[in-house]
């Protein structure tokens, strides 16, 4: 069967940052491109993870071939253990070091048996259903990242993944030069590119540059240096182990993924580290200070990390000390800024010296700024092109820029979450829209936190709650006990002992008038509701959410 | 009565950003520069506004000769409402624009008829007690900012307040180098200067810079223009008046405190904009798109602010047509990165051109960079020298500065808000600390909302609340109605009936073996509580708060 038509839904990542879930159809394949979280942002009260909503696919397991991941960062393959099981686990395909990360995740999840984890080497291709799929080689702040090529017989589409080019990486190559090159001389249908740095001018620095940060401090810390970065971020470790073997000190490990990565990485072959080299961090006062180096987690201020508890003085085994060194190799995330610059500052009151982003070299992005986009756009030259990865302005820039270098304009979607694009040999549409969106990850639940509870919770956080209590008789539907007065983050009740008793009071008159037997008691408690609504409102400008409760007796 | 020791108190600015607040002591005098506010963060559940905390100051009342003030902004003036009636309404000391923009707040928190608001000139000096106080004048994002000289008989203090050098400001003069360097040539005892930009390398650009951003923007827009910016920033609204006078385009303004500010500032003379040249709001359809520019505020992102609404359809009578640029000229203060980059998103998605700081010179900083802090250093030579303005790393860094340019390292004194700090004509030191921090403006009420309210707030966000209510026969202690079960902000109860059922069947269980009459009703509730707290873990790992509630009739 051949067909007209390739289908694009993207169920995250296209008007937000984070949770990647392209959907992509041909025929009767669907082919699905990452899946990712989200990290919940301030307005997610009490969530703890944001997965996509995959509802668009419920009806169409049967034909998913592959979910194919491009590399092992958390809003890449992150939503996989809630994913997979909805989707009756159809195989995912990836590198090796990702289908290492993806491995600790299923085994937490205890998902190894049911999940098919298959391994491709970048430049492998694979035939599924009707299509072949190319994996090739990108630089990234990760190893073993990889773009992807859906070769359907309308065309070839060609996914980006996150990337940059790296003309010197630490480890591993510079991006597939060659395959992009020859992909774009066969001819590209559609281009979905990364557009997570379309703000940055110029290029994304090569990950070597930090190896001469890293050298200058080395070579001046009078003592212990703590290094924190992403525990994914393999290629940095690499850079610390292979400068801190340069200065003779041994490494320690503090953080579980951090642990657990470097392991895996190391059993995996990413990762080189001198026998001998590595020590436990119980054993760190056995070594004098400039001997040692800590590699750590935290970099994000994350509440329960290494570098974290280190810097509020809740670590096992290690304490700040006059001498000390701090390096954090990552930038603070969107939103993270403010628990970073608290970390931060806690290191330097204990008497650290510090070294960040802000003040040192020592972190480069892993996505391409607007060069290394021009080049990649120039070796695919697309016949379509959709910007995927960011928030809208971040894709409507990407867009222009793909206009900017030839790419006519009605050749080019800009996309959101739950859009249906359809792509034919001359014509790219915005056909539709499907269900779409953030589904929360609450305890031990997936989905059963919504807008409701996640309204309330907003409530709550901003004023409070108030409670009226009380028991009627069942026959004269007046109160024979209470109505007590209970509240919770609205006033600090010990002080506010005659509000609460004129909010008694106001209870009571709702009842007045009320003869005999009131069977509606709804009625009654939207009285109450609002009396007391007003009334605190009045005095305290105040909007707790207001609970009247009444039992009958 | 001469004094051999000056004190210094910081109650706000130093070890945050935000609420600045310096109490000055010498002998019999106190002198405090600026009342300020800062807004809440995220973990300041519901809270409207932050002051700081006046306490050390209460028995003190009748020694404080004046409040001086800086300059306008919100963090060096929104306090004084609120403190100035705690103080019995000192005297308080500002420039012409900034006691302009005081009395408008005065007005609104009906204080006019109390507080005294002197007016001084930039190179006035008026003595007050011991001392004679001197102001100068220093560049910043709003005009009419200067520093302050506090004369002692010990030695001259000197306050940068915040300042950059701006050798072309758009309004007003470069800072006073003339009294700087007469002041550093007579000897300076104490210097405390202004450390929020210490990060940043260079020089901070002259305001003049974004014309050139304006002028590009103006010559190509092909509809309306809409810029956004702080409604204290005169000098740039003057230099969007400049630009569209040049353009010849008529200007309407929108936002209640861009309007109360412009109407002020023009009155006193800090703007000026050409007869006829303004519009109202309201008449924008009655031109042609290209003949009309809108300042407006809104840069931050705030709920309720013009720009907001208009990008979230919600304006009065604003709506984007495609044609319309948009420009928000301003950086988004730490915190408000994601509301900013919403209203972006949303401004280009119904079709807007957006010009923002990211990608366009439309922004310069109010702040001294790293070369800005030296001159002021290398002109003021001061004897000791204590970091304001900047959280803890700030000041770190601050002082390293100096000391890199020969101020002695215990020359330098690294203080945060309450720290008690005495000086010599030959030591700085740091002798104590008094209360200090937080005081929360919650709805009418000043420092009624303290840690027990805001930690009963922050655990409703996480997880919601869940009551459990019942009626218990005084005699026999067995329930006669309920246990009931009420919830919110934990789960969507609709959907979560058989788990609460389960919670109803536990409560009850809890009253198993109580034989007759129980008096202690804590007991029981103590019970219940923690029964249903494992039992609801244990389901969901959810931690909602758990209320007990019972009633005995």
């Amino acid at each position: 069967m051949t067909t007209e038509k390739i289908r694009l839904v993207p169920l995250g990542g296209l008007g937000e940052v984070g949770k990647n879930m392209m959907v992509v159809e041909y025929g009767d394949d669907i082919f699905i491109v990452d899946a990712g979280v989200m990290f919940p942002d301030e307005e997610m009260f009490g969530v703890d993870l944001v997965i996509p909503d995959t509802s668009y696919l419920a009806d169409k397991k049967h034909r998913i071939r592959a979910i194919l991941i491009t590399h092992g960062h958390e809003d890449h393959v992150g939503g996989l253990p809630y994913v997979l099981p909805m989707l009756d686990f159809p195989p995912v395909y990836a590198t090796r070091l990702t289908q290492g990360l993806i491995q600790v995740k299923l085994k937490e999840h205890k998902q190894l048996e049911q999940a098919i984890v298959n391994v491709v080497q970048p430049g492998d291709a694979v035939t599924l259903g009707e299509c072949l799929i190319e994996f090739f080689h990108v630089n990234h702040s990760i190893p073993d990242a990889v773009g992807i090529i859906i070769h359907t017989p309308l065309g070839a589409i060609v996914h980006t993944g996150d990337y940059k080019f790296d003309y010197t990486p630490v480890n591993g190559k510079p991006a597939d030069f060659a395959t992009l090159a020859r992909i774009g001389n066969e001819g590209v249908l559609l281009m979905m590119g990364d557009s997570t740095r379309i703000e940055s001018p110029g290029y994304t620095p090569s990950e070597r540059v930090i190896n001469d940060s890293f050298d200058k401090i080395f070579a001046n810390a009078p003592g212990r240096i703590m290094i924190a970065t992403f525990a994914s971020l393999i290629s940095r470790v690499q850079q610390v182990v292979d400068v801190a073997v340069r200065y003779d000190r041994f490494i320690a490990l503090a953080g579980r993924s951090m642990i657990n990565n470097v392991q895996m990485a190391m059993e995996l072959g990413y990762l080189h580290i001198p026998k001998g080299t590595l020590i436990r961090v119980e054993d760190l006062n056995k070594f004098q200070p400039e001997q040692v180096v800590v590699i750590c987690t935290g970099s994000q201020g994350e509440p329960t990390s290494a570098l974290t508890r280190i810097a509020n003085q809740d670590h096992r085994s290690i304490r700040i000390e006059p001498g000390d060194t701090i390096i954090l190799s990552a930038t603070p995330v969107p939103g993270n800024e403010k628990v970073v610059n608290r970390t931060i500052n806690s290191l330097f009151r204990q008497g650290a010296e510090v070294y960040y982003q802000a003040i040192s070299n020592v972190h480069v992005s892993g996505h391409a700024a607007q060069e290394e986009l021009k080049l990649m756009l120039g070796l695919l030259r697309p016949h379509f092109f959709m910007p995927i990865h960011g928030e809208y302005r971040q894709l409507l820039l990407h867009a222009k820029l793909a206009h900017s270098m030839g790419v006519a304009e009605d050749h080019i979607v800009v996309a959101e979450d739950g859009d249906i694009v359809e792509v034919t040999t001359d014509s790219i549409t915005l056909v539709d829209h499907t269900t779409s969106g953030n589904v929360f990850v609450d305890g031990l639940t997936v989905g059963d936190v919504g807008q409701i509870v996640l309204r309330d919770r907003k409530v709550l956080s901003q004023d409070g709650i108030l409670m009226a209590v009380l028991t009627v008789d069942k026959e004269t539907g007046q109160p024979i006990a209470g109505p007590d007065i209970v509240s919770r983050g609205f006033v600090y009740m010990r002080d506010a002992e005659e509000l609460l008793e004129s909010a008694r009071l106001h209870v009571l008159e709702s009842f007045i008038g009320l003869n005999g037997h009131a069977s509606d008691w709804s009625f009654v408690k939207e009285k109450i509701k609002h009396t007391l609504s007003e009334f605190l409102y009045e005095r305290t400008h105040r909007r707790p959410m207001i609970l009247p409760i009444v039992m009958e007796v």
